[in-house]
């Protein structure tokens, strides 16, 4: 039953082999892995408004643009230096791989942490910002948003559990759509402002003072629009994903990338400067600008359609970049290895869970408001970016090969600026919500050590010499102890007692008893059945069933010798219906726990199918 | 450190033979068993007046004083009936016993559903009008009022973990408290009226009105009363709690809970009608007459005081009624068996733990708020008492022993009187919340004789015949194989190696090859080692641990005739930290789950402890 509901929801298991067709080539791979920074248009030019119009006033409208451009600047420093890591790491891995080959252990799970909060923070953000676009349109949907994200969430992490692929073929439309339906309304909005000069009123009162811009204000508007820069790290950690040449396709889907994030966020930058459109928690910025332009008919809600499709798109930026990235990890053995394993659809089945799950969490918690999730996204993106730019510079440093002090220099801008940015945004957004951020990496890396130190630990006792052959033991020498605990004398006993029978003569039953009736009973129908081996009754005063079994292993009555392994036959009922469980075995768990904690003891289940 | 914990809550384990000594005498029984009953004269009146003012207006003062005289009445025909149980069944056990000693399974089983239902109401109805009694002396505390009784229930918990006696020491001044300081009232309230003729001015608006009271009027009103009805049951099922003569001593309690009920309940309903309480959300009517007769001070806290002990300690009745019930159900197999094992305390650890849950659930839902909780209340007590009522008739019909004529008249009464009011309540009642009752008792039914049927399934399948003794198989003919999965050659291996040899020459050692280098990793020390047994290699294209097993085991090749049975063994690592379990054996427990399907299968856990 649960098989065919996963085969229908996820689709037919895919062999392993069949993992290398399951790429991207370049027209797939770039709206797929870029989605993510395109679709920030939606949100990062919100965002500079909702600092620059309370401060500075009408003047915003021109302020934006430089802030905007500053942001775009930065983003074309950051394409060309993460082309140069895609240069040397074939492999993909981004800022962790390129951390750890050049800055060694710490920085590099510093950057794997930092990454890993941004693409949970990514699925929230695009989610929530979706939501928006949806209830912009349709704004009696507004109270149920939370509930709009879960299910979006929800289908998203069906799609990818089905393979990548596949999620290529559902995914990449949606940015071919947007990235049209934007180019349409920033050209005919500027034809019909410029030219035809039409110059409608604004939806929202725009405050009629001016302020002059003071620095602070300036790096808090740059600080929001960075937002928007969070997609290039997902192209070079996807380099494995793309069609050979996959360095070459990856490096042509970054500049594309660029390209497009410009024409976008420049041109939709600059119609909300021209038909001024203000922060408004109901109904976002893009929703005016598309009022404004196209009148509140069709092609508005094909605006809003689009957009909330880009941006549920965008999450799946992370869907793909994150799993990948915590299987890399997972094989360094800093994360459960769980996150290692393919499922049966070839996808890192663990990490995609795991991703919808904490961002559900995100979303219930910050009750998907993306106004409230935005600060504390895109300082960990950043951290991250300073790492791999630095690392790359040291690189250069080390090898000295080819153009390397042409190169060496692109990287340590981007690592400058990059690091500029961090400062930047922690401390502007810092009161908002950047501070959790801050405290998670250093709590965060510090597990990650942990649980490395724990297989360690674990790979350690566990290896083997080549001086520990099989053979040193004598068999013949050791008592082979079997107990079987009994409660009545039923086929179920009857079937450990003839298991342990074909194994050894030593077999020992055992009983505690709490309730003198049923140890009379018990001990009349074994001399009735004429068993042959002799029941051991310990009384439990405490009815406590496991401590006189515990005490009597360990008395010299029972005498064993020190490398002797004793095995303790456990039988369990198998019933048809899982309510049934509730009302077997609730002991046998609380002997088993206890048992295993004993090195010299083994356990034997013995399955009792119940049939009916 | 979690049994220390333990030992600090509920104290230190006790004997199964000091289960004598944790009895009650009438003094400690009184209040123990009683204030249930005692304890609803908190809101039984004020439940009367809510119909009775917004209906008659101002002949709500008199009209009320019928309705408590009705269900005085019924208190008393109740007590005698019940007394005439008390004699027959010494055991206790009170409506479910009686109801299957003379009425069948089924009606036993309704029987049951309904006090269980009461009891869990009893607990959250008590806890809440406590609450209640806070909230009217200290208003700012009216938004944590949730809060305040999951706290009070979770301690009521503990106390009862420790174990009776105990808690009848802790429980029992309550009540006396209550009672004397309600006799205080109800006699300095009856001179300051009557005799100082001092008449204070209501606290709240009484309508000036009057009206005719309607019938219907006046059933729902005695309907509102019938609450305070509910703690008659507890006595009689508690007789084995009663010290001996313990049949003698319930029944005076019995007795002496009638009179104490008609004292307060009569003495309170009057001082309403003649300082005009009415029903008000804030401030409860007992608050109000409290005010009036000593003003707002020292006497007035005292009173709130009281009456909220005696009302947290009337949920206390539930503590001592519902896990007996549950234990006497379980032993007869129709709920889960668990509830029927004393803990170390010598209380139902389980049933009371189940009580407590319950009861917060329905608190949290009902947001605490009494009022909305007593609709359901009553209903399933006085189901009970006409099943209890009309299997004592059918007794005394059946044995005519002794004066059975007179003693058959009885309960004959009480059992028509029941009936009637079981119909009253359920109409007057259903629309507010007893319609969930009506729904709730026929499924707790059908869940107990799945329950029931399952048990006797199981019983069936494992029940010997004489004819099935151990001898029969012949074990030397047996094969005896034992597979041991391997992933890489280490000392955990080793160890389920070294344990599979003292037992059998049969070994196979099975590998499931997911990557090929790992494999060929591990056939390489296989080599190195100079393991003996040839190792089986399966690949696994899609990745599945279990199933190339599974189907290994089903195959041909792998001969084994049908009685054998196959031993897998499972090495476990066993790790100190409760959060290093995430990092293992997850791949085992699939295993297990899939393996203990199939009947040949013995499944061997061998710890391998991690010891730093």
């Amino acid at each position: 039953m649960i098989n065919s509901i996963k085969e229908f929801l996820i689709g037919k298991s895919l062999r392993t082999e069949q993992l290398k067709s399951e790429r991207f080539n370049i027209f797939w791979g770039l709206p797929i892995l870029s989605s993510d920074a395109i679709s920030s248009v939606a949100y990062a030019g919100q965002e500079i408004l909702y600092i620059l119009v309370p401060a500075v006033g009408f003047m915003a409208f021109t302020d934006m643009i430089h802030a905007v451009l500053m942001v775009i600047l930065l983003l074309f420093i950051l394409v060309f230096s993460y082309r140069q890591v895609i240069d040397c790491y074939p492999k993909g891995g981004g800022a962790y791989i390129v951390a750890q080959d050049n800055l060694g252990i710490t920085p590099s799970l510093i950057a794997a942490a930092a990454l890993c909060i941004d693409y949970i923070l990514t699925v929230a953000v695009s989610i929530s910002a979706g939501t928006a676009a949806i209830t912009s349109a349709f704004p009696h949907l507004l109270p149920y948003n939370v509930t709009i994200c879960i299910i979006l969430i929800i289908l998203m992490t069906i799609g990818n559990l089905r393979g990548i692929s596949e999620s290529a073929k559902v995914f990449a439309i949606p940015p071919y759509l947007f990235i049209s339906i934007m180019i349409i309304m920033i050209v005919y909005g500027f034809v019909k402002y410029n030219i035809m000069g039409i110059h409608p009123k604004p939806i929202y009162k725009v405050p009629n003072f001016t302020n002059t811009l003071s620095f602070l204000v300036f790096l808090k508007a740059f600080a929001a629009g960075c937002t928007a820069l969070t997609g290039v790290e997902a192209v070079s950690n996807g380099i494995p994903n793309f069609k050979e040449p996959s360095q070459k396709n990856a490096k042509i889907v970054l500049l594309l990338l660029g390209c497009v994030a410009l024409v976008l966020f420049g041109g939709i930058s600059y119609l909300s400067t021209i038909y001024k459109a203000v922060y408004n928690p109901d109904v976002t910025v893009i929703a005016q600008v598309a009022i404004q332009v196209f009148g509140k008919g069709f092609m508005f809600y094909i605006v809003q359609t689009f957009t909330a499709l880009i941006l549920i798109m965008a999450a799946n930026t992370s869907y793909n970049g994150f799993p990948l990235l915590l299987s890399i990890i997972a094989k360094d053995g800093y994360v459960p290895r769980q996150f290692s394993k393919r499922g049966s659809r070839l996808s890192y089945s663990n990490g995609i869970i795991f991703l919808s799950l904490t961002a559900i969490v995100l979303l219930v918690y910050f009750k998907g408001d993306n106004h409230s999730l935005l600060p504390l996204y895109a300082v960990g993106v950043f951290v991250s970016f300073t790492l791999a730019q630095t690392g790359m510079v040291l690189k250069w440093l080390r090898n000295k090969d080819g153009a390397w002090k042409h190169k060496a220099l692109i990287n340590a801008i981007g690592a400058i600026l990059s690091f500029s940015t961090t400062i930047v945004l922690s401390i502007t957004k810092f009161k908002e919500g950047a501070w959790l951020v801050c405290i998670l990496i250093p709590i965060l890396v510090f597990i990650m050590w942990r649980i490395k130190a724990h297989y360690n630990i674990v790979a350690d006792e566990l290896k083997l010499n080549l001086s520990q052959k099989p053979k040193c033991i004598d068999y013949k020498k050791q008592k082979n102890y079997m107990i079987i605990p009994i409660d009545s004398l039923n086929k179920s006993f009857l079937k450990s007692y003839n298991y342990a029978e074909a194994f050894t003569k030593d077999i020992i039953v055992f009983h505690v008893s709490i309730d003198e009736e049923a140890t009379k009973k018990l001990l009349d129908s074994w001399k009735e059945y004429g068993m042959q081996v002799p029941i051991v009754v310990r009384r439990s005063p405490y009815r406590n069933l496991i401590g006189p079994l515990v005490k009597f292993i360990e008395s010299e009555e029972f005498t064993v010798t020190p490398g002797d392994t004793i095995t303790v036959i456990m039988p369990q009922l198998v019933v048809k219906k899982w309510w049934e469980n509730v009302l077997h075995n609730q002991t046998s768990l609380f002997i088993r726990s206890t048992l295993l904690k004993r090195r010299n003891i083994a356990l034997v289940t013995l399955p009792y199918i119940i049939s009916k």
